[in-house]
């Protein structure tokens, strides 16, 4: 049998653990800090990725697919690149097999001549196509994605946060000018943020990452940053100005308009299944899942009350036209008719894996012409005419979807704390936790100092927000504006 | 400047390879044997998956993912299994790199206690996964079906037929009972043969392979085989019937409705880009390609011809509510309005990229209210009235779909010849080649000796053809029925 999940308050971090498998979203394999995406949380990823591509492919982008292999020279091309990353990679040595005393073993004489490293991301890989595919400005803008598996060995793991092998998507960019590099760059970051708080319901911050945080490689990190309920922060989505650092790493350039040849301009963007760790953690309570009603693979779920399978046959004949209406909707119900398993169970069950309606109807229903509905994100149960249900239904969701977002705001904006003096800081950032909007001098130094004695890191210098001047609460220094810091997943 | 693409009979092996190239399908990286798949190639490949992904919910399935990475010992668990494959992996050893001399080398401190091995199939990884999920008859079916890229090293590859790493999906389930697998792995073999046939209008013969040519591991492996017009078959699809193989390597057992412990019954079925170079060789010519519309990621490219941007302008008011009007029916339309480039190029470069409707539009049709209308099928050119003329795209992509069935049908039936000496087999295998119905005696020696000495093997035991007893066309042993021989990729 499972573990009782312990609450929020009792052991977040186990809380997190369990509901996660639990509710079937995800577990860990024997590889280690690889994990298996079980079916239901498989659903709420593909609910994802189907949201993202449409407006991946509204905003002009083409899905490729590139090799997951790449030579090891590639990743030493780009000298800042390589340096920020290149070094937690599967690598691989040899092609071949062979049998030996009833087991495999590794067949010494099908060695490599170039490792070939199993990709952290894909720039390298990309860019060095890239120069095949750009000659002129008329190939300009090059706008592709990617939607694969990368590999970054992580020694310490959490299922969807940090795994050896996540899924994600890349983007990758050509651009014939810095401006419209840019805007792409910007562009793709609001893309990123209006599904986590339209989809997601969960709101972020979008704003810049300092020098210290940003991509390796990169000009410019733009991010979105999500408040998770033990008050740490989660970046959701990073979105990076290239500038000219891969295309001159990779020399790629275009014959411009007026004759001349210059390198292209880049930019790449990303998101993965760590944002199904952000959505669990945004909406989840103590009996388990709270899944966004435009992201559940299941709207609505109905359970029958009923003594006898007599009484379930009359349930089942009122309750099916039900299930096709709402489907006509595009709404996907549930009966569940297992009648190995008690309504109480199946309550329970329910609610751990976050259905956002749940409908119960029995003898008395039947003789009323009604139905109980209870809503998950506020456990509110009401009686209400069966007749037009699925109007209801549909209603309701779209309530839900708004509250969700709203209580996450109230949150969010409830562990938002101004703050100006270290010392308040420090205390604060135990104490309520959250976001902290606080002055600094703009120093690598001050950054790495405060996150070495707090935990603390820059999460970025938000585009909305105080853009006043004033003094570095570590060093008194001047500082140009007000910087986000968080603990942060 | 890309090299002129020969003729099929010129040189048919590099008429496939320019083709793939030059219609912006997908390229060789320079990784070795692995391919990128470029834009156009991608948007194909999505619409199959996706009605491919269709299929398998409406059957049932649900998707999740497993580990790209799999421990060396589990492949050596099913001893046929890893008889018939585990040779040609790529292995990794390491999982860090280090900075050296102002590049990076393989930190030999970070070797794996155990190597791992990136998946060719994940037969060994689900099942070691499935041991967990399976207790009771209540948890199956289980029926589980994952999208992903894979890894066999190849050392000649050709692009989708044969590539180290290619993108597929597995089927793997679980069953109560042997029947119970058996009709699974007929019915995904049968929504396979649904799918070549009704949308890339590709007939497929459904067949049992013969003992030597199943999976290994298999009790029993169905296909679906397709033939190119070089006269050469190829697998398309297979389906396999895992008897209790994996469950037994895995111990993967479950408690009987009787209350009994038994092992579990299984199935796989894959298909993979492979799909890609079956649908090129069976429908493109040597202009290019033909893509069946149901696979189309352009249905109709509409192309002005002007003379002057102001004639271009009463065009483009024209066609624009005509690209909304298909819009609306689901047909992508694109208006090709690039003024750097000559309808005469288009017009090429339209029919190379295999979109089945060209539109020509120019002062003569404004002033009479027509359109020029050209299909890719047949080459055929009409004018007709502009008024309506969405309807007339509409039907006349139905047309082409089915036309293009039935021309690769009429092909492939030509092709099936019925032999009863193996004189005449080896002589028609080179002049007429194509599918060979002949007696067999059943032997695996026998089917080696004219592998050895024809390349033909046996491409399947057809579901439908002659069942009628015989003796077999080289030993003239008796032979229980016809099987069909074929060269293959």
């Amino acid at each position: 049998m499972a573990e009782k999940i312990p609450t929020r308050k009792e052991d977040y971090s186990k809380w997190y653990n369990e509901l996660v498998m639990q509710a079937d979203l995800a577990q860990h394999s024997e590889v280690k800090g690889c994990m298996v995406i079980k079916p239901y949380g498989y659903a709420i990823w593909e609910k994802m990725r189907d949201q993202l591509d449409i407006r991946f492919k509204e905003t002009g982008h083409q899905n490729a697919y590139f090799p997951l292999l790449i030579p090891k020279s590639y990743l030493s091309k780009e000298a800042a690149h390589v340096e920020g990353f290149a070094k937690e990679c599967a690598v691989v040595t040899h092609y071949r097999l062979k049998s030996e005393n009833g087991g495999v073993v590794v067949d010494p004489d099908a060695k490599l001549e170039e490792e070939l490293i199993i990709r952290p991301t894909s720039e390298t890989i990309i860019w060095n196509t890239y120069k095949g595919w750009i000659q002129s400005y008329r190939d300009l803008p090059l706008l592709i994605n990617q939607w694969a598996n990368v590999v970054r060995w992580e020694m310490r793991t959490r299922l969807f946060l940090r795994t050896a092998e996540f899924l994600w998507q890349e983007g990758h960019t050509a651009h014939s000018t810095a401006q419209e590099a840019i805007e792409e760059t910007e562009r793709m970051l609001d893309v990123y943020a209006e599904f986590a708080e339209n989809f997601m319901a969960m709101p972020v911050i979008k704003g810049r990452k300092s020098e210290s945080e940003r991509f390796a490689g990169a000009i410019d990190t733009l991010c979105i940053e999500a408040l998770m309920q033990d008050g740490k922060a989660l970046q959701a989505g990073t979105s990076h100005f290239l500038g000219q650092n891969f295309a001159k790493a990779f020399d790629v350039k275009f014959a411009t308009k007026e004759g001349n040849t210059e390198y292209v301009w880049a930019t790449s963007w990303g998101v993965s299944t760590r944002l199904m760790g952000a959505l669990i953690m945004t909406h989840s309570d103590d009996k388990g899942l709270r899944v966004p009603p435009k992201l559940a693979p299941i709207h609505a779920v109905i359970v029958p009350i009923y003594k006898g399978l007599e009484q379930l046959e009359v349930i089942r004949e009122k309750v099916l036209p039900l299930v096709k209406a709402l489907k006509a909707k595009g709404i996907v119900a549930k009966f569940d008719d297992d009648d190995s398993k008690r309504s109480g169970w199946k309550f329970a069950e329910y609610e751990l894996k976050g259905v956002p309606v749940r409908l119960a109807i029995g003898p008395k229903d039947l003789e009323n012409g009604t139905v109980e509905i209870a809503r998950r994100d506020t456990s509110e149960k009401s009686t209400v005419a069966f007749e037009g249900v699925e109007n209801t239904i549909e209603q309701l969701l779209e309530d839900i979807q708004t509250n969700m977002f709203n209580q996450a705001l109230e949150f969010r904006n409830g562990h938002m704390t101004e703050v100006d003096d270290y010392e308040t800081f420090k205390k604060l950032l135990d104490e309520k936790t959250g976001f902290f909007s606080a002055h600094w001098d703009g120093t690598a130094e001050t950054e790495e100092l405060i996150k070495t004695e707090t935990k603390a890191t820059i999460r970025c210098i938000p585009f909305d927000g105080p853009t006043e001047p004033g003094v570095c609460m570590v060093t008194g220094k001047p500082s140009e504006r007000r910087v986000l810091f968080a603990r942060a997943y």
